[in-house]
């Protein structure tokens, strides 16, 4: 009926092919209420009910707490960069630590903000590694300490989280949310742009601890870059994305459906295991990372060639492979495998990749 | 196949049925690319394609000079009403024209940034009408004038623009987007929300003089308010919001098949005429508005009875009409009209209008 490729793309990423399914079997006429999700009022039932519903089963999913308020803001992962230290930083001081391009920009946009510091980085190598997050020189009057959990470009997840001594954990989980069980109550926010592992792009979901929201913010605070202008408001302060939210709310409750995230977490290490045990074995092809952090969402890898790179990249995609160049500061491939990457689309992609090493070997 | 109903929401709004159909028939895989909209790679050439198109086409459609940069941004207008200070104050100077809620929502917003004033307001009846703006105290340094064109909740239009004595115009078009010709360069900047005449939700489009796009703003603006952020990387600085830009130019394509703008103004008049001609005559409705800064989009009108105006509301809705409940500042009813609602669908509503009053005569 349609032929779909196999998308290994960073972001905006593949999507479930039963929620598009229903997706387009709803575009005339929701449900009978004689209209589009895209063209209904944010302030009618009908789409409440859509919000709510997205809202419980996300709540369900993650086994948020009742002191944790869920959030829905435009502007993408790029947006709370800079709310972050708008919103929770009370003595104008944060720690970020720095382990790829994501938690870089986070970084640099927020010193804008206050006396921002990075504890610790692993820059040096290319951020291949997560440093020891054991005993970091936090400071005292931290306001919050910041981690990009898993790193799109680079290929990195922190194994466990660092120790904040006592501050709250801010954390953009944009490139691995809702791919395994997670304790919310081990943050104090977490957060992350949909377009990868959930929905259509723009927009933010924000899980913050109900009294990190605060109303004694400097007044010249956009009011758009207020959490508790969103908070107040269940998210429709002004209109939101209701699109993203309608479809997110489709993943949440598919994802359910699937057994809910610790089956979607034994799917993803299966998966992710089939490309690495390939990677481990190949004289072709290694990863970019260290084996103990590596990501199982995405995977980059290089022939130590650039030549060679851009034509495995050719050869992937003539046979029906899409998106699998690397970003240009790592190089190389670099494969995203999200919750919605099938199982076989992996075994597919090693094929290949074995035969195109076998052609050259 | 499918029963649509006739939906006169205010924002999100009814969408041409011709285009609904379209975006579902390129659901599963859009013109062979083997995926969604929704799943495509912001960096990939067949989104930039998308996106491309889009632009051409509104440029096409709002004849917009060269000089005029195109933006799509999110965070609807209420970001645009914290930006717009932001970016555009040299002088930290700005004059505000308040003519219902949502501009006086932008004029209290700007208040926060610098020495913001409002040179005329209609607030004394309610926002029924526009002021004469044909001398108004501009200031000698203000660095922008601020109009809001159409009124969404006050149902009023500007007929002619204010004199602004050489200063830049900014107009909040968002609910009489492409409604009409318009002649871009009377404009500094004109920006709307796509959410009422266009789009799903989650988008602004800016139209803005190249010039007035600075790179020397005060350094703690956060890096997504800019407009040389957006500018500068052609909408693409972070993931946009992918799926509305998809979906407006589609809309843009309709319009443009449709006969462009001046056929479109010529519809929505003579569709408004037909509710404007028989609330004219009606003994039971009166328009809340002057008649001759009526709005073609918005029609608010009432009974002068709250009882009365709820009756009619609920009448309406059994007869199978949406959304027609008026904004509680204003009561009574709303028939929101905006491009994409049928002809047939107001001569309906106005039949539906009738016959309650027939019924209480």
């Amino acid at each position: 009926m349609y032929e779909r490729t196999y998308n290994f793309s960073a972001g905006p990423a593949t999507m479930p092919e039963a929620v598009l399914e229903e997706i387009r079997d709803e575009m005339m006429n929701y449900r009978g209420s004689g209209m589009c999700v895209m063209e209904m009022s944010h302030r009618s039932k009908v789409f409440q009910e859509i919000y709510d519903n997205a809202e419980a089963d996300l709540r369900k999913l993650m086994n948020i707490p009742d002191n944790y308020k869920v959030l829905f803001i435009q502007g993408g992962a790029t947006l709370q960069f800079s709310m972050i230290p708008l919103n929770l930083m009370k003595n104008g001081v944060a720690d970020y630590i720095v382990t790829g391009a994501w938690s870089k920009k986070a970084f640099s946009e927020a010193k804008k903000f206050g006396d921002v510091k990075c504890i610790a980085s692993s820059e040096d190598k290319n951020y291949s590694y997560i440093p020891d997050c054991s005993d970091l020189p936090v400071r005292e009057d931290a306001d919050y300490v910041y981690i990009c959990e898993n790193e799109t470009i680079h290929g990195t997840t922190y194994q466990q989280l660092p120790n904040t001594k006592g501050k709250i954990l801010v954390s953009d989980q944009s490139s691995m949310f809702l791919s395994k069980p997670c304790n919310v109550a081990d943050y104090g926010m977490i957060y992350g742009g949909v377009q990868k592992n959930i929905g259509p792009a723009g927009l933010a979901i924000v899980i913050i601890r109900e009294d990190l929201i605060r109303e004694d913010l400097d007044p010249k605070v956009p009011v758009y870059l207020r959490y508790d202008t969103h908070a107040g408001a269940g998210s429709m302060y002004n209109t939101p994305n209701c699109w993203s939210i309608y479809v997110c709310g489709k993943v949440f409750r598919y994802l359910l459906d699937q057994g809910g995230l610790e089956a979607v977490a034994a799917r993803n290490e299966d998966k992710a295991a089939v490309l690495y045990d390939y990677l481990d074995s190949s004289k072709l092809f290694n990863g970019t990372v260290e084996k103990e952090v590596r990501s199982v969402m995405n995977v980059p890898f290089v022939t130590g060639s650039k030549e060679l790179d851009a034509e495995v990249v050719a050869y992937t995609k003539a046979a029906g492979f899409d998106n699998l160049k690397g970003h240009k500061s790592v190089g190389g491939l670099r494969a995203s495998i999200y919750n919605a990457m099938p199982k076989e689309g992996v075994v597919a992609l090693v094929e290949c990749l074995k035969k195109f090493e076998a052609e050259k070997a």
